[in-house]
């Protein structure tokens, strides 16, 4: 029950345990589009550029930044916690220049100052944020910033690291130019994939830009002729075949369940949490109206020791939760509730568990 | 019996298949202690800086190349196949120069030349070559390109996917200084992970390079943080948890079946299947002297349609053998003996496979 890897399901476990295919074996180019309809299932999108990066979540913030940033390219970055901080390195790392948006960790990115942003630098080419913050448990306004981002003609990037499969992300209904998630959170899979989707505007941009993207290996004008769509599929790189052995099954669980009713187990998981917190006195760092269901940051309580109560509960309970990053290092604990983990046994022993550590 | 993925062992599908742990709990923590040993064990090196990169081999080469080129740089690129083209590509987009020396697909790489290109660029930086080239079946010299890199002052790059636990790759001897390879070749694991190790001459340069390291997923002064030796673990990202167990399983069966015993069984594999070969009278395409055990690049006999016969042998055998690639694509067939895939029964049901296919 941390910021994630999630727990994995068996059913996801077994999958991945099945022999390796050759990467370009007719029955596993299969798997690859089945692979593709679910992501776009998930991401609510028709967008044909939608895969998983073959590497964590932190390659897929890298694969759009690298793709659509060009030397010189003007980004606006919204900042309120470790994520939009990484976003500004990758934004540098491509020569480009980052127009930062800060806001407090633990509150929301404000709206006004992003406006303010895009009007001081009309030439900006791209507004990225975090969706949902993994540091801070907060949700952003991610319908409302891309439609600021289109407003100025902007592309928008968006990290749905943590939000995908917990909470609402409608990448066709919002206007999203290129998202990315992670494998190993709400989707309950194995760490190590990246899914990410790109509208057709974005693709053009793609096909289109002046220098080559920097990265050969996240190149998506070189990824398309193997994930793309049609028969025919050219050897790019060798695809990590039993993790996406893995991804299919989580996709396939999450399709079965349907998107709505897991947002909706992820939101009822949370009113559980929250009213066995606060029984216990516990306060959650960020306020309820943009507080994220699967990632509840809260207070540690005063005299509590950070360090040796998260050992307790690995060693004494066999729970582990997250410890706080950056701003709130030492002052927060998060509690994921992400996927397969997301269930009432899962909470009532954390809760459980909780109360006999900071008492 | 592609060119890799290999078939993985059931110990190592299992062991993939345990319950995922937090990427910083203690006990992972351990475990990625011992896959550090077995790499070093695996690499017969001492460097501290050898760990898995998150991602399939293609990105351990750039790991590599980022790391160690920086904008400007001359970089000597032996080429005989695909993946001395692609290590161009790399310094390309690095903002370096690659001085390209060239030899005929099938061929070793000429030793002449590259010194004649050494003398020609004494303001060269360093000098990359492919060891065991996965599209051709060529054994390129490693020992003595690397003296010939340390002669004219040259940091070394080496792609060791297909040779590490094939054939051997002795790091420390020869002088290596930045390496990478697969999980998903000799080593039998599953694909998507690379072993990488780079030397303390390396380390030392990525320490003090000038312009900042232009992938923030693979930048190594940041990786370190995670992968290095001690105690304490900073994130840098999540891990992939149950790859990483496949890999510690399949270093842990190399070690117990112990080095040089694998590439004794490679070796005698390989001398089985050539005798088959010859006896359907088929031919291969690289000399014996610099032939590799683990690759197998033989002629398509006349009047055999290519794509046909390997679609027969995958659908009426279950047997996968791979295409020619590039210069060679529709000239060869590339038949994989590598790691758990490289034993007596596969050989005799190729041979006897190809024996029905071809004639």
């Amino acid at each position: 029950m941390g910021p994630g890897p999630s727990d994995v399901s068996p059913r996801v476990l077994n999958a991945m345990a099945r022999p390796t295919l050759g990467h370009l074996d007719p029955l596993f180019i299969q798997l690859m589009d089945d692979i593709k309809s679910l992501l776009q299932y998930a991401f609510k999108t028709r967008n044909s550029l939608t895969m998983p990066v073959s590497a964590p979540g932190s390659a897929g913030m890298e694969a759009c930044f690298v793709n659509l940033v060009e030397p010189g390219d003007k980004v606006i970055v919204c900042i309120n916690g470790v994520f939009g901080q990484r976003m500004v390195e990758n934004v540098i790392r491509c020569g480009g220049e980052a127009i930062k948006v800060e806001d407090a960790w633990g509150q929301q990115t404000n709206l006004n100052k992003v406006e303010d942003a895009l009007k001081a630098h009309p030439d900006a080419r791209i507004v990225a944020f975090v969706h949902a913050e993994t540091s801070t448990g907060v949700r952003n306004d991610a319908a409302a910033l891309c439609q600021l981002a289109r407003q100025y003609d902007c592309l928008s990037i968006v990290d749905a690291v943590t939000s995908l499969g917990g909470i609402e992300v409608d990448v066709d209904g919002w206007g999203i130019d290129a998202v990315y998630s992670g494998s190993q959170k709400c989707l309950s899979c194995v760490p190590g994939l990246s899914p990410v989707s790109f509208s057709p505007r974005a693709v053009e941009f793609i096909q289109q830009r002046q220098s080559p993207v920097q990265s050969w290996f996240l190149d998506m004008n070189l990824i398309v002729g193997y994930w793309g769509q049609g028969g025919k599929r050219a050897y790019h790189h060798t695809a990590p075949v039993n993790s996406l052995y893995a991804l299919h099954e989580s996709l396939l669980m999450l399709h079965e369940e349907g998107l709505e009713q897991a947002w909706q187990r992820h939101q009822q998981g949370h009113v559980k949490l929250r009213d066995g917190l606060a029984a216990l006195g516990m306060q959650f760092a960020v306020d309820e109206a943009y507080r994220l269901p699967q990632l509840n940051a809260v207070c540690i309580p005063q005299g509590v020791d950070d360090g040796a109560a998260r050992a307790r509960l690995l060693n004494d309970f066999n729970l582990e939760i997250g410890a706080g990053l950056g701003a709130l290092a030492g002052k927060v604990w998060r509690i994921g509730l992400m996927g397969y983990a997301c269930k009432d046994r899962n909470i009532d022993h954390c809760i459980a568990s909780l109360g006999k550590v900071v008492r």
